[in-house]
């Protein structure tokens, strides 16, 4: 992306240098600079989405099996005793550069590295009706 | 999954009734009984496995683009201002059914639905180790 002026459209095309743990011709793998946990890496797709909802098909169907690899990587490198993934889109979701980037996150019991949400209730007639409506977007 | 005593399965399958929201031949989605902000979806595959590190490829490469189509529905019907994408694997990282499952968190403007990290420090001496060694098992 040579016309691109994103940050991320210039690390994942090697234009600006980073710790790369894997690369192939759709995406850059690279560790994050302000990590949750140690080895906490990024897959950045080569070409400019700016979230999901501009992920080129192509690259959708890539990024999950590429995730896969680096989630089983990152265990054994690291003696993890999990993984999350983590994808955050719009500023209201936590994202903070316009660039789609998966988060792959190793963990170790008790870390503490990613807080996760407090489990909410949920009324039954009211899930029907949000099944309903997200369903009929569909 | 005639024989697989797992509850996403039997929800997967449809033996277990839920609010579903999407479902083809690989996946069904439905709305989280305990969800972190309205619309909560989780994407089942409809084969058993555990996590991540389990998941057939054909099952990685076809749910992202079905975690996007979900994602942009949701946003739609609810008016949403992001959406999250969480994976969690193993129980050090917050996974509690042993059934690889997606999730799919609407947000809104100062939900707090999903508490994100606190952003680390990192060493470029010890970065250039890590990604050394994650690499090193690809």
């Amino acid at each position: 992306m040579k016309d691109c002026n994103c940050i991320f459209c210039k690390i994942a095309n090697g234009e600006i240098p980073s710790n790369t743990v894997y690369e192939d011709e759709y995406f850059r793998a690279i560790l994050d600079l302000s990590p949750a946990a140690k080895g906490h890496t990024l897959i950045l797709p080569k070409e400019h989405f700016a979230n999901l909802y501009e992920l080129d098909d192509e690259y959708a169907k890539r990024v999950m099996p590429v995730a896969k690899m680096i989630a089983m990587a990152a265990k054994k490198a690291l003696n993890a005793d999990g993984v999350n993934l983590v994808q955050n889109n719009e500023a209201a979701a936590g994202q903070t550069v316009p660039h789609f980037h998966l988060h792959v996150i190793p963990r170790h019991e008790g870390d503490n590295a990613l807080p996760l949400w407090t489990p909410g209730q949920s009324d039954p007639e009211e899930q029907k009706e949000i099944a309903a409506k997200i369903g009929g977007e569909l």
